[in-house]
């Protein structure tokens, strides 16, 4: 049955998602780049996301090419599309991946002010959702049919759609550095009350994985 | 030098170094138990700490073996000593750990009630201190002399020793599993503005350890 997944969402020892000060040299925030290291020297990200040649194989590429299958649609907030905040600003603001982006398929994002929907190379379509999380999780869950549907980020919205129940399946993982301030993922979150429990362990030389699944 | 350490204290994914309601059955609180899986396995806790023979030997072992080396004193917090609060019960309580403790040194109990120190089998001896962390730990200091001072904990005496730049070295340890609600040791903490850094990473099949260090 479709999923609606969390994957190679990275929290940092003191849980968060992205550093403070989040603009368009820092797209995670301050200090936030150094969340991925388990993921960006891996193969399957360089080769795929970053237009390179080579890198690592093994456990962090084989959950990097996971985290990529099977997926329908995506849902991501509004700061994880772009660093303007607010109105739209006229700046032809396209995302931060090109003009051909790696979801090959239609992404919704979670906005409080309407755009028009943006068509990208390699089948990627951005659609604006101004009326909330449930209403493009709807969208999302149409057009993904028998796949799954992902939840990119960033920590709001995560938070959102744990706390309402909708994530069946959430990969995190533990990067050992410290952010000291941020976008916290699950702060006030009790994900035992919320019927979430921890079903898969895998430690790297880089990070911790686990996997987090809704009973 | 001799350092202010924390060895061993031990997160659930969602950041919680004990669950909640802690009594006389669950003396880290509900599902607080499940923490240290890493360490009650090993053939150093098993031995030195339950009487028994044998357990595993490897990483978490030797992290078992190097938590417990070169300490002259040992603090912690009143809810660590005992499952009461507030004033003392007449009840002869004498800790956790049976007549002959594991610490086998001085270790400083923080309260807001006064108590007899207690000694206790094996070198151990109870001290209570009323006047707060800053005495305890020069008490702690001056005993321990060449040696380093341990914070054992809970979440809030380290918490109090972090927030006040106490802490030269914690090794936590993070375990794959959920909480949901309890004693969080890093809310509202910021480690990179008090100077930390993380500086060893080790992962095992059992947890995420990582030493923090003040730099």
């Amino acid at each position: 049955m479709a999923k609606v997944r969390v994957n190679g969402f990275t929290l940092s020892i003191d849980g968060y998602g992205a550093g403070p000060n989040q603009d368009l040299k820092n797209p995670l925030g301050i200090g936030g780049q150094g969340l991925h290291t388990w993921m960006i020297e891996t193969k399957t990200f360089r080769e795929g996301h970053l237009g390179e040649v080579g890198g690592t194989t093994g456990t962090d590429n084989d959950i990097t090419i996971r985290s990529m299958e099977n997926i329908g649609a995506w849902i991501m907030g509004r700061n994880m599309f772009a660093p303007s905040r607010g109105p739209w600003p006229d700046d032809g603001w396209k995302g931060w991946w090109g003009p051909n982006p790696v979801y090959h398929c239609d992404v919704y994002v979670l906005t409080h002010h309407a755009h028009p929907s943006l068509v990208m190379e390699g089948g990627t379509t951005f659609h604006f959702i101004t009326d909330g999380i449930h209403s493009a999780l709807e969208r999302a869950k149409a057009v993904a049919g028998d796949k799954d549907v992902r939840i990119g980020g960033g920590a709001s919205t995560i938070r959102q759609y744990l706390q309402a129940g909708l994530i069946d399946e959430m990969h995190l993982a533990i990067s050992p550095i410290l952010l000291g301030s941020g976008e916290h993922l699950l702060s006030g979150i009790d994900l035992l009350s919320l019927g979430y429990e921890c079903t898969e362990y895998i430690p790297t030389d880089k990070a911790m994985h686990v996997v987090i699944t809704k009973q």
